[in-house]
C-alpha cells in the first residue's frame, strides 16, 4: 500500500501518517522517485486501514499494490531501475553485455577470455568458481582459487566480475571478491539464499527458475528486495518444456511481462537456453529485439577443451559478432549498445 | 537416399539408375535444384542397396538422408524454398506480412481491414471462415459465406487470401476461394487433412501443434510433400507451457532449428501465443530477429466488437507500428522487408 | 440452464415454459433422469432471462450450468451415465477391460489375440484399421481391409469391436463395421469430426489431447452430445511433459476431476502412456486405483514382430496377468471387475 | 565399475586389487550385500583400466554402471534399501504412513494431530518449522520453536519426526530435534545442501524437483550417497505440466522407474501434487497401486484455520479413512501395510 501525500502537505503531517503506520504494526519506507512524500507500508499481513489513512489530514490518496510482489512492482517504482556494477549501468534503454567462460578453469584460460569479450565490447565479465551440477562426478568449480582468479581477471581488465553463489554459507566470502552475486536457476526458490543475499550490499543477478513462472520469479526478487537489498537483476534463461531441439526453451515472452510488472533490469541468457553454439546468435537477437536489457553469453577460446559446457560456449570470434548484430537490432528498436 | 550422378553422366546411365531404382521397389525422383542429374529416392521402408547403387556407372556418389523427414529436409534441397501466393514470395531473405482479422464477419469488416493492412505493408489477408473453437457454444465462423466475402476482398485489394480449412470434406470448396490453404495447430497431426491438402496445387501454410516437437512438424509437413505437393509454408505460433503470462510460449528458437533442418519458409504467428494485443510486438519483433521470414498477425477495426480472440487483435495503428518496427529489425540482420 | 418444475406441475404449465424457452431462441431438452419434469436449455450464447423463467407458474427453480460444458456436466446429470457396445457396459462401478493389437495385421493374428484376450476377461476387441503416425513412411494401417478382419473377429468371439476413425469421409465406413469409433488423441481438437460422430449411432471412445486439459477434453466431448450422440466414454492416455522416463504421462488426476465434473464414464489407456511394455501393469492399477472404469491396452501374440508399437505391446500372460491384478485393486476399492 | 571378485579369491588378493584401484586415483568401497568380495570404485572421471582389473589375480569380472548415478543404482546394490527411522522402517514390500500438519503451528495442535494419526496408522510424524513459502509476506514457519514443539509432540507419542531443512546453516540445528531431514523440491538441486545432508548421521527424505526428471531425482540423492549418508527415501510429488485441475501433476509412473533404477525406497505425497482435499484420496491409491512403499499426506484439525495450505489438508476422518482404503489397496498388489 503506498499512501500518497498532497505535495503542500507538511513535514508534521508526513510524520503523522509514519506515526500511524508504526502504530498499525508496519514499517514505513519511501517510495522511490518520489522526493520522500509517498509512504510505502509493506507488511506480512494484507494491509488493512485504508480508510483510516485516507482520512489523515495531508493525505492525497490511498494505492493498494494489487500483485502479490510489493516493491518489485511498477506501482512503487514507475521508472526503470538502473543498477550500477563497477563502471557498468543495467536497466533503462540500454543493452549491456556480460560475458566470460562457463567455469574459471585457471588463469590464463581467464584473463585471456577476460580481455577479448572486453575488446569486443562486454562490460562485465562472469565466470563460474562454485558451479551447480546435476551429477556429483562432474567438475564442481575451483571454488576460492575460481574466485581469486575471476577477481586477477577483474582487476587486470577492470571489468566488474559477476560469479554465482551457492550457499547461505559462502555468501560473505563471494562478497569479498565479486561486484555482483548470481543466484542460479536451480536456487531461485532457494529463500535462505535469497534471505541472506538480500543482506548484502552486492548487486544481485537473480536466473529464473528453469519451471517458475514470471510471478513466481519476481516474488524471488522480492525476498531479496524485502530483506533490503534493492540492486536485483533478472535474467530469463529458458525453461523446461515440451520442445526438445534446445536445451531450455527460451521465453522471450517473459521480458516484456517482467518489465510491465517491474521496474527491474531484464537481461537474457541465450547460453544455457540454446545449450549449442549454433543457436545462441539468433536467441540473444530474439532476446534484444524483446527488450532485453543485456545478453549474458558464454566464451572459451577453446570450447572442445573446456570443462563444462563446451558445446555452448562461443568462440572469440563468435562473441565480437554476436555483440555486432546485437548492436544494429538494439539501434533498430531504438536502444542504445 | 540421394543418388549423385557424374556430371559428364550420360543420359542413358540416368535412365540405368532410375530403373534400377524402379527394380528396387521405389519411385526416382528429381532432386530440386540439380537439373536433373541427381535422383532422389523415398520409400516407405529404410532404402537398402546403397552399395548397388554405388556401383552403377555414372554414380558419383550415395547420400543417406539422415533425418526422418526427405523432401523436407534441407539435404534433399538445399537452397531456401520460396513460395509464390498471387503476388507475394514467401521465403528465402523476404519477411512478408500476413494480416486480417481473426474471424470474417462480415464485408464490410473485412474489406476495411483489408484495405487498412494492405496501406501498412501486409502482402496476403488472412481471415477465419470455419473456425476451430474449444466450445461448440462459440461462434463457428460464418462458414462459405465467409469465404465469399474473403475472395471479394481480395478481389478487391489485390491481396492473395489464406484460410484455414478444417477438413477433408471442404477442402476442395476452400480451394475454390483461397489462394492459399490453412492447417491450423489443432490439426497439425490430422493426418487425412494433410494427405488430402497434399493432392491441392494451393500453398500450404502449417502451423505447428500446441505441444509438437519441430520433428514432429517436420514430419507433418512431409505428409503434405509426400503427397504431391511441394509448397509448404510452416508456421510458428507457441507451445503450452508451465509459462502463464501468455496463452502460450512463442518457441522463436524453433525457428532457426527449422531453418537449419529445412528447405522451407517458417513465419512466426505472435497473435496466437501472445493473447494479448500488448505482447503482439515484442513477440514478432523476437520472431523476426530469430529468423522468421515472415510475421502474421489479427488486425480489427474494433477489437472490443470482435466475435472471436477480441483481445489479441491489433488495431490498425498497432499494425502500421508493427510493420515500421518489424522493418528496422529486419534490416539490423541483412533482410529484405 | 436446467428450469426445475414443481413435482404437482401440470403438463400445460411445462408446455408453457417450453414455449418460452422456444421463444427466446434456445431449444428445449429433456434432462436426463428426471421424467421430463426437468427443462434444460443449452445455446450458443450466454442464457439471459432467468428470471423470466422463474416468474412462469408451475416453476420450481432455475439452475444455472457453471460449467462451460453442459450436457456433459454433472450438473445436467447427476448420475453416471452407463454406455452399451455389444453386451459390454461401460460406466458406473464396473471396470471393463478393452484390448487388442495396435495395429490390425493379419486375420490370424487378429482373431488369435480376439480369443486369448477374450479368454483373460475383456469384453470389447481393439484393433488399429487406419493409424494416426508421425511419419508418411510408417505403417498406416490395412484400412478397409483392416476394417473387415476385425469385423471377423468380433464376429468370431462376439467381442464388440472400437477401432479409430480418422477423417469425417470414413466416418460412415467405419460405423459400417464396427461398434465403437475410437477418436484419437491427436484429433480430440479436430472439430469436424467430433461433429460428424456427434451425428452416428455408434458410441464414441474419445482420447484426451496429448497436452489438452481437462476442460478442453470435455468440451471436445460435448461437441459430440450437442450434435445428438450421447454415448461417449472418455479416456486418459497421458501428456506431454518434462518427465522423460515414459512417452508420455499419464495423468491419473485426470479421472477422479472428470468424475466430479461429468457423468460420462472414464477409462485409462496405461499402453500409450508406457511406451514400454514393463510400465503397464503399474499404470493400469494406477488408473483403476484412482477410479478409472476401464483399462485399454495393447496385447500381441508376437510383440517382436508387430507392425507398430511393439515395445509397449503386452505378451498374452501379461495381459492375463494384468487382468487378475487389476481386479485385485478394483475390488480392494469396491468397483465390479 | 565393481570389481567382482572370485569367491575363493584371498585376502590377498583382494587387498592387491584394492591397492590398484588407488593407485589409479579412486576410492575401493564396499558393495551392499556381497560380504567385501566385491569392490566399487567410484570417481569423478569416467573409470578407465577395465583391462587391467579385468587382468588382475583373483578377479572374477568387472561390470560397469551404466547409468551415471552409480551408489544409487541397482547395478551397486540388488535388494531394495530398508531405511529405519526410530522404530518405522521404510522400504521394501512394506506401505507405511507419514502424516502430520502442514506447519508446526502450536503444541497443542501438534499434538492433537499426532495422537490422531498415531492411531489411524502413522509411523512417522511430518510438520514444518521452516517453511519454503513462494512469497516472503507469507508465514514462513516457527523456526526452532517449530523444531521444539514438534520433537514434544514426538516424544509423547513414540514416533520419530520428519521436517525441512532448508539450508546448510540450519542443518546441524534440525538434526538435533528430528529423526529425519526433509529436502524439498525447491531444494532438490541445492547442491551444498545435499552434500551437506550427505554427511549427517540421519535419514533423509528427499523429494523430487518439481521439473526435475528421474534421472536428475536419482542424481541428486547421488549427492547424498556419495558424501557418506547412505538413508535416503525418494518421494514423487508432482512434477508442473500443462494439466491445471490440480497443481502438481503426480506422475505414478516415476514410481515403478526409480525402482527400476535404484534400489532406494520411494513414497508418494499426494497432498501437495493435489492442491485440494477431495483428490488427495484418489492419488494415494493411485501412488501405491503403482508401487509406492509409503505415502505421506497433511492433516489438520481444523483446516481452515491452517497457517498454510489449508486446502489440501485432510481432516482427521478422512486420514483414518485414506489409511484403511490405501492398505487394502496394498494387500491387494501383495504388500504389506
Amino acid at each position: 500500500m503506498i499512501v500518497v501525500m498532497n505535495p503542500e502537505s507538511s513535514p508534521e503531517q508526513i510524520e503523522d501518517v509514519k506515526s500511524a503506520v508504526i502504530k498499525q504494526g508496519y514499517t514505513p519506507r519511501p517510495v522511490p522517485g518520489t522526493q520522500g512524500q509517498w509512504i510505502g507500508i509493506i507488511g506480512e499481513k494484507p494491509i488493512r486501514g485504508r480508510r483510516h489513512f485516507e482520512s489523515l489530514s495531508g493525505v492525497k490518496q490511498v494505492v493498494e499494490i494489487s500483485s502479490p510482489f510489493k516493491l518489485a512492482s511498477r506501482e512503487w517504482r514507475q521508472q526503470d531501475t538502473i543498477i550500477s556494477v563497477g563502471d557498468a549501468r543495467i536497466g533503462g534503454d540500454r543493452v549491456v553485455f556480460i560475458a566470460g567462460p562457463c567455469s574459471v578453469e585457471n588463469l590464463e584460460q581467464t584473463l585471456s577470455v577476460a580481455k577479448i569479450v572486453q575488446a569486443a565490447g562486454a562490460s562485465l565479465l562472469r565466470g563460474g568458481a562454485y558451479k551447480p551440477r546435476t551429477s556429483p562426478y562432474s567438475f564442481q568449480g575451483l571454488g576460492l582459487e575460481g574466485l581469486k582468479i575471476l577477481r586477477q581477471a577483474g582487476d587486470a581488465t577492470g571489468l566488474p566480475i559477476v560469479t554465482e553463489v551457492m550457499d547461505t554459507e559462502t555468501v560473505g566470502l563471494v562478497e569479498e571478491y565479486a561486484d555482483m552475486l548470481q543466484v542460479g536457476s536451480r536456487n531461485m526458490q532457494n529463500f535462505s539464499l535469497l534471505k541472506k543475499v538480500g543482506k548484502s550490499k552486492k548487486p544481485i543477478l537473480l536466473k529464473r527458475g528453469l519451471a517458475a513462472t514470471v510471478q513466481e520469479t519476481l516474488l524471488a526478487a522480492e525476498y531479496i528486495l524485502n530483506a533490503g537489498n534493492e540492486k536485483v537483476v533478472l535474467c530469463e534463461r529458458g525453461v523446461r518444456t515440451v520442445s526438445d531441439h534446445t536445451r531450455f526453451t527460451l521465453d522471450v515472452s517473459a521480458i516484456p511481462a517482467i518489465q510491465r510488472l517491474s521496474h527491474l533490469p531484464v537481461i537474457v541468457d541465450p547460453s544455457h537456453a540454446a545449450g549449442k553454439r549454433q543457436s545462441v546468435l539468433p536467441l540473444a537477437l530474439a532476446g534484444v529485439a524483446a527488450g532485453a536489457q543485456g545478453v549474458m553469453v558464454e566464451v572459451h577460446p577453446d570450447p572442445a577443451k573446456a570443462l563444462s559446457d563446451g558445446p555452448q560456449q562461443l568462440l572469440p570470434d563468435d562473441f565480437q559478432n554476436l555483440v555486432e548484430q546485437v548492436r544494429k537490432v538494439a539501434l533498430a528498436i531504438g536502444r542504445k549498445a
